[in-house]
Order: structure tokens, then sequence, then C-alpha cells
């Protein structure tokens, strides 16, 4: 049903795809759980040949000049292993979405209508230089039903070859389909550019990486696709806020971990409480190594600011940067979110109630916070196991993505002949 | 945040419409349900503008040659009004899904975390001249909180333009933006091909009627889109088929209303009954005017069938054709609906319990049925009121699309001062 023209060698990997995924949507909860403890064991047991393609993959990295960061997401080691194989496990614990009954009714003719959870059937992730991903992206695809086809990046190409090879071994250990996961890392960046027209073919498309990733796969793909988006995240500071409150949310938002999508980027604080709350808040975030840029209220009240550029507002710096903005009001900083928001994550600290309330229903982000580190925006603090990312648009899946996520519906109705009058 | 550049009048519409779900968002239940009346109030009484418009579109469709069938689907007259304000006032009676909790926890560090319905913000909608989806349209939206841009195409221009004045002029009346409901057909095709690409100021795009138009708004939009596809339709009558049930079945599904998404295209009956069921079914089909195409196997137990082509098995034909097939089994069956069927609406007659559930488990389409015709896919006859359109996409929405449809989440999370460790 694709319209474009797949290069033949990954027309026929969807293909079987496709026919992994039929027979997975029918496999038993305790069939795919024995798939995952047996994916879990292969991770544990595989190390021998999963580390030292691993080293050859940051071999390469080093000889190309990778980011340390980049290097760091790329290494596994054996207590790396250790946490994917437990990831693993958590997901045998989890509930098993499908066969789900979400609605249903008797309509008045007798019509028996009841809409059950069913798996996707084909979803593609593309993705880059993180071989966590691929465990990760498996294991939830494997419990929702779903066959997955996995472009992982060519600077982990020998990671996933191998990670793949022991998924697939695992699977067809327990009798389910080894097709079910396939990485199509072989055809380079074509092979990208393809899934993203085999409409049809794949059922849901996964981007997940950085902005430019995400962009490309947004605006090239005719297969539906679940954004997983950058995140210009904001915490407000109310007059109200609690200085020792404000203090360790706005250091734990920024500094725990400055290179991923819920750490924080902006700091707004009402200009009730600029004076008596900035001063030190901005000393706490300077003493963990945060560069403050400010806006000209807050570099007269912490003049060790730098100017904060117009750019800056709308950046994820993904760094110890952090722009800082004194507003007038609730309204003011309501506005201000409105404007520069990716929608993904914004918190209050207040102690005033009303104010919460206007916040937490007038901010449209995907996860709203109050008197919380914007940090905990994450499917594994949220309790859905790994996740495959989160998303920050609107449409069918918004903030951290598990299991239900992975999944669409389908409306069964039993009737006893009826016929419509 | 949109990167093409739009025309300014366009882009100030939609901007307003931006501004306008905002104040939408919020809206109480009882004041949207105010504006509903006031909409309904408003087609009752607004007859002597919008029939004399109408009366123009038709002119100008006569003198286009317009099909009967169109020219039907255009005609506005006072009992038409009177069902348009009756399907209005349904839609006040069904439940507001804003606000509506779906899920919650209290996680092992306290936070608290809520999942709550929350509008889209603003919904695109792109049709073929039939007025009474602006009214349905505007009406689901306004329910659950949605501002919406329609395009309604130019058959239906003067027709909408009346509807759309009165509607913002009902909104105004109860306090609620005016802006919430706009129809940018005055910027003719351009503008469909622009909303398309305002990502950002757009937050879903609906598409409705030909599968030509669909085609090209999921091909071309960068907004997510809710895919409303073309029905090839399946109704399977198995070994153990009830003849009596078989015929009524087959008979309203294919003749009730042949022109819609939900009448059936191809019927495929069990090599095992065919003898017993295929001459009595196709005769009363026949009976009722349809055109029997039949393959080998169907056409030596019924001569009167014309041979099928291979196209036939795939195509939507929207008129009194059937295709017939004489399939070995159930497998056979279901391998023919795996190849053929859009996935949108499939059914099965039989007495036989197993066989029931196979195919109610491995048929994957948006409806699946048993004992049951076709045409019962449909939101109104779901109970949800109006309908958007039904959904042939596994993303975000499958099947009748009614308020829920409409409609995103949003995390929220409310701590007391956490942080992630």
């Amino acid at each position: 049903m694709s319209e474009t023209v797949l290069a033949p060698a990954l027309d026929e990997k969807l293909r079987a795809a496709r026919t992994a995924s039929i027979a997975l949507a029918q496999a038993s909860t305790s069939q795919k759980n024995a798939g995952l403890e047996a994916i879990a064991r292969a991770v544990e047991e595989g190390a021998a040949r999963i580390l030292p393609a691993n080293e050859l993959d940051l071999a390469n990295g080093r000889e190309n000049n990778m980011s340390q960061g980049l290097q760091d997401r790329l290494r596994l080691d054996e207590s790396r292993l250790a946490g994917l194989a437990a990831a693993t496990r958590e997901i045998i614990a989890l509930p098993d979405p499908i066969g789900t009954v979400l609605r249903g009714s008797t309509l008045p003719n007798g019509l028996q209508l009841t809409q059950v959870r069913v798996p996707f059937g084909v979803v593609g992730a593309i993705y880059e230089a993180r071989p966590n991903v691929t465990i990760d992206i498996a294991a939830l695809a494997l419990k929702s039903g779903n066959a997955v086809v996995l472009r992982g990046g060519s600077a982990a190409e020998n990671t996933n070859r191998v990670l793949v090879e022991l998924i697939q071994g695992a699977l067809a250990s327990v009798g389910l389909p080894a097709d079910a996961v396939q990485t199509i890392d072989e055809f380079g960046r074509e092979g990208a550019t393809q899934i993203m027209q085999a409409r049809g073919l794949v059922d849901v498309l996964i981007p997940r990486g950085s902005a430019n990733l995400i962009d490309t796969v947004v605006r090239e793909s005719k297969v539906p696709v679940i954004e997983t988006g950058a995140g210009v995240v904001h915490l407000f500071l109310d007059k109200t806020a609690d200085l020792e409150m404000a203090t360790e949310i706005a250091v734990n938002s920024k500094v725990q971990r400055p290179s991923v999508c819920n750490a924080l980027e902006t700091l707004l604080v009402d200009s009730v409480a600029a004076e008596r709350l900035l001063p030190p808040v901005l000393k706490a975030l300077a003493d963990n190594g945060v560069t403050i840029h400010g806006d000209d209220r807050t570099r007269e009240l912490y003049p060790d600011a730098v100017p904060v550029a117009e750019d800056d507002w709308s950046t994820e710096h993904m760094s110890l940067d952090l722009s800082v903005k004194v507003v007038d009001d609730l309204d003011d900083a309501l506005d201000h979110i409105r404007t520069y928001s990716t929608r993904h994550t914004e918190s209050i600290v207040t102690n005033d109630m009303a104010t919460a309330n206007r916040f937490l229903a007038e901010v449209d982000s995907a996860v709203v916070m109050v008197n919380a580190s914007t940090r905990f925006t994450d499917g594994g603090e949220f309790g859905f196991g790994a996740e495959v990312g989160i998303s920050t648009q609107k449409l069918h899946a918004r903030g951290p993505m598990g299991l239900p996520e992975l999944t669409s519906t389908k409306w069964i109705v039993r009737g006893e002949g009826q016929v419509r009058g």
C-alpha cells in the first residue's frame, strides 16, 4: 500500500516486520514476558559479544572527534548492561495494555460495543548513538505487542547489530518471531529516509534525539509521527514562594543533569519577590557552576549575570546556562511561557492556592507542576518502566510515553443480526 | 513558530483562533452549553439568511454541472436546518470531556500525578461542499473547548459564510470569543495549502471528504493529521451463517446508503457454504439493484454476475456495485481482508463462537463486527452525537470520532518541594 518504491531489501524487512506483528498481536502476556526475560538474560550473558562491538564504535567515535557527552551516551559496560537487564525485567512487572477495555456500552438496539487496546502493528524508531534506547524500545514494543524497526545511528552501528542479534535469538528461544525486532542501520541514512515514506508498512514513527533529527522527521515523514521534542523548560517563582524550596527546586531542575530535555532553561520570578528571592537563588545556582543570563531587572539585583539575548529565551542550551527574567506578575509569566515554551514541562513554586490552580489550568504543556523539580518529567519517575520518549505534540501521546502510548484501539461490535433502519 | 510564511490575513486569523482557544479552554461547561443553545437557535431562526445563500451555491453548482449526489449534500431546507439544530442540542446533553481525569497515582516520593483531558487548541477542518459539516464540527469543537478553522470548499462558500457569521454571533451573544469559529474559504485553495503548513498555529488537521482530498492532506501537511479514510468494507459469510441473517445484513450493508464509507464493497463467502448462501443472497442484492462483480467460483453459482477485476478488490465504489469472492475458509478470508481492506469496518455473519472470536481478534480494522450491518459504524449510531469523521489511522483516534477524540491530555504534578535524587 506504500506509494514510494523502497529498496527491495528494506521492503522485505518491513514486510517481515508486518508478518511478525500479526503473530505478536495475538501473543499472550506470559509469552511476551518470557520473551522479555530471555532478552534480559541475553543482555546479561552477552557482554563478551556486546562490549567489544561497543569498543569498536567508541574507537570510531574518537577517530571522528565525537564529543565526550556523545561518547558517554554511547558507552556500555558491565554495570550499564546490568541496568538494561533490570529495566527490561521491570517491564515484565507492568500490566499488559493489550486487550484492556477502555469504553463500552449496549446500544438501544442491543448492539454491544467495546473499545479495546490493540498494538499499533509496526513501530519505527529513529534515534542517535544511544544503544540503551535499542533495548528500551525493543522491550516496550514487545510488551505492547508491536514489531519494531530500529534506525539507531551509524555511530552505534556495531553495538546495535549485536544487541539486535541477541534480542532476535531471545525471541526465537521462546517461540516468538525473531523479525519482531529488526535494525535497518545497514541501509544508512537512506534507510531513515525510506521508512519515512513507508506509509502502510510502518504504522507510527518515533524520532528521538536532536531537535534537528526530530524536525527532519516531522517535516518529511508520510508515516504518522509522534514528536519527542526539545524542552525549553520554565520555572516560575511566585511572590509567595518559599526561599528554601525555590532554591532547591531551581538548583535540582538546572544542575542535576543539564544535558537532558527536562532540565531547566528559563527562570522567571515575580517582580514583587525578586529582591527577596533572586540574589540567593542565583548565587546557589552560580555556586553549582551555572552561568546566569539575566534581563535588565535581573542584572540590577544580580550584577554577575551576563546580559541575556533575545535568542536565549527560545534556546534549549542543554548546558549550565540559564536565562533569568523578572516578570511583572503571574499574567506576565504565563504570557512569557506561552510565547517561548516548547510545551514540554513548566513548574511553579508558590504557596498560594489560587495562583497554583491558575498556573496548572492555563499553562498548555505536556507536564505542568507545582512545587516540584522539572526533572521529574520522565517515564521511569512516573512509574512507566522504561520510556519511549517524551511527546511534546498533542496528538495521541503527550508527555512521557510508556506502554499505553504504544497502542491503538479498535471497536468491537457484537450483534444478533441488527440492521440499520 | 510556523516556518512557512503565511498570507498576512490568514496568519492573523490563525492567531485570533489561538487567542480564542486560550479563553475557550478555560470556559465552563455551562458557558459552552449556552453557546451551543445559541447556535441551535441561530440556525433555526436564520433560515431567511441561510436558504438564499444556499440557493446561490446550488445555482452555481448547477451551472458547473455539479452531480445530483453533490447537489443533494449541498442542499439545505427548513427540515434539514431543524435537524442541524437538533443535533447541536444533542451535543449539549453529552458529558464535557474537558477536565476528565484519565489516570492518576501518588508516587513513592509523594508527588501526586493526574492525567487530565484538555482541548487540542486550534483544530483545522478541510471538507467538501457539505454545509452540515460546518455546524457539526463547530458544535463538537465548541463543546470540547477547541477553536476551529474551517475550509469548507468553494461550492458551499456562500452557505458557509452565512453559517459561520451566525455561529460567531451566537458565541458573542453568550460572552464566548467569536473568533473560536472561523472560515478561511475566502483564501480559496491557497488557504487549504497554507493551513497544512501552519505547524505551531494549528494543532491538528482533519480532512473529511474524497479519497483524493484526504491523500493530499496526508501527503502535504506538516500539521499532525487525523485521516478519515475511505472504506473498502468487507462482510464474510462463515459456513455456519444463518441464511436469513446473512441476507438481511448483506442487503442493509450494501443498499441502505451505498454512497458512504461504511457501505459494503466486498462480500466473502466460505466455500463450504457458498452453494447454500450465495444464490439467494446475491439474488436479494440484485433485486435491490446491486450489480454483482464475481470471481470464477461465484459466477459458477450465480451466472448473472459480471467478472470481477483485480482493481475491484481495492475499490470503494460508493455505488450499487459489489465485489464477491468465494474463499477457501476463515484463513483465506482473513488473508483477503489483510490484503485489500482499508481497515475501516469488517463484519462476519456466523453462529460459531470460535470463528467469531478469531475474526474479532485478528481483523485489524477500526471497527470489527459480528452479526451486524457495517452501516452501524457511525458516531451518531455509537451514541457520540454528531461525528467529526471516521478515523482509519491508528494514531490518536480510530473509528467514529466524537468529543473525546477532539482532546489531548496533560499531566498535572503536585508536590511539596520534591527534587530528584
